[in-house]
């Protein structure tokens, strides 16, 4: 499939500049960096740092330019798998085929990694090296904050560790993941917006894309997590089922799930229509995220 | 004492914007709002703060031109507490009188809730709400990004933890206090600069001031810690020697220790004595600090 390769190659100039990144630290004490960087690199699809390139690039910016904020978008990524995992929280011992963060280096420190990480973000959203445009830097990093934070993200995990003792209707889990998944997947399309300092109404198109995608992204995730293989996805499977959490295929059964998600594809294909076949990519990426088997 | 008074009017101006920003939130879901809140309001002197109003009023800018980066740089001290005092940092569990934020919410909510913090603070930086000018914006959160991260703070917790299985000399010990407490303390006074557009050779004193202020206010702290009342202090004390922490007061000695900090002072006022009587309220922050008996 040609798709795939789009996103390996992406991938790899992903993981090389997050190597950069975080590089010239190994000697550092107290094994600080080395778990930044495990947390950081040597796995992951990189779709949302994907999404975000792929988003400059269709307002126009070349792909070395939006690199360094697609990486500071992953790097909070990496620091919410680290913190989710965590035994206070999902409690989780394998994540893409390898002891977690605090498996690997104890818990102190997984959390601490976690927290530079994000912080790291915003060094890089920030840093002059990484734009020229003061406007655009701060915009990001508002932006990268309001999507990660309180109302974003954090909320939405607040919400699933609280799942876990009160029941969600479908709308209420659609809710909280719209928060927990699909915030990041926003802002990586919002953020190419802002890169290629696209209109107001293209701003909004991208959002609606990106919130389609970024639902059709958990509900394959939940599909995978229901049917799927352990050593082929390289974690834990069938654990919501197990911990009684709440998920789309538990409240809308396997098939009612894939109409859900079909539906979500096509929905997240419109949102990009408009801007004609510059929008190709992002519409395969639509249609890779909804067939996943990984 | 008139200085303390003014430290008061500073916490309780700091207190009314903090309720402001984290305000509007007491019905959201999940308790993350109101452990944002415990965590952030009713309590601390607000010395960080402190230091960012007047390092910007040093170089005429009006105290409520800086009030929001002063509790951004709030929320990552609170963020710092919460994190740190864990079960699997220093496990503490008590802060300023209180239970710290994992006894009264758990300890999944007290992560949560201090990487939400963490991320507010970029959000309250970068937003046009709170400054104009986006270089400054951008600027500041790129200097609190360094100072929070893998290269500062964090770094200093991490060495502390591992300080714990490997002995400091005191060198060891004040490098390590030089970026867990002093890289907050130096931002303070930065962010006063970069607010005011100060020269490089200004802001080289402030960050000389701000160095000299961090480890006399840690000094303070260990000297507390070794001889201090628990139910003054707020929060446990004699802890550093019970669990064989490194501290410049057991390196030191009681005595060499309070000559140090008579030293470290002197080094703070010496810095910005060429601002004259401008400088006044510095001086006496700086005597303050070493002097506080809570």
């Amino acid at each position: 499939m040609v798709f795939a390769r789009v996103l390996e190659r992406h991938a790899s100039a992903i993981e090389r500049r997050l190597e950069a990144l975080l590089a010239g630290n190994e000697d550092a004490p107290a094994g600080l960096d080395a778990a930044m960087r495990y947390a950081a690199l040597g796995g992951g699809k990189r779709i949302r740092p994907f999404l975000l390139i792929e988003s400059a690039r269709l307002f126009g910016v070349a792909e070395d330019r939006a690199l360094d904020a697609a990486c500071a978008l992953e790097c909070v990524h990496c620091y919410s798998l680290a913190h989710d995992d965590l035994p206070a929280m999902d409690d989780d011992d394998l994540r893409r085929g390898r002891p977690t963060l605090h498996i690997a280096f104890g818990e102190a420190t997984a959390i601490l990694a976690g927290d530079a990480l994000l912080t790291l973000a915003f060094e890089i959203l920030s840093s002059p090296a990484s734009h020229e445009d003061a406007d655009i830097r701060a915009e990001l990093v508002f932006n990268l904050a309001k999507a990660a934070g309180w109302r974003g993200m954090a909320l939405g995990q607040a919400i699933d560790l609280d799942a876990e003792r009160q029941d969600l209707n479908a709308d209420g889990v659609a809710g909280m993941q719209a928060l927990k998944t699909g915030a990041l997947f926003r802002f990586a399309c919002e953020a190419g917006a802002i890169l290629g300092r696209a209109s107001a109404s293209d701003r909004e198109k991208m959002r609606a894309y990106a919130t389609a995608l970024g639902q059709a992204f958990q509900l394959a995730d939940d599909l995978l997590d229901a049917q799927g293989d352990a050593k082929a996805v390289g974690k834990a499977v069938a654990k919501d089922e197990g911990r009684g959490k709440a998920t789309l295929v538990a409240l809308l059964g396997v098939e009612g799930a894939k109409a859900r998600l079909a539906a979500l594809v096509a929905e997240a294909e419109n949102a990009v229509a408009p801007f004609g076949s510059k929008a190709a990519t992002l519409i395969e990426a639509a249609r890779f995220i909804a067939e996943r088997r990984t």
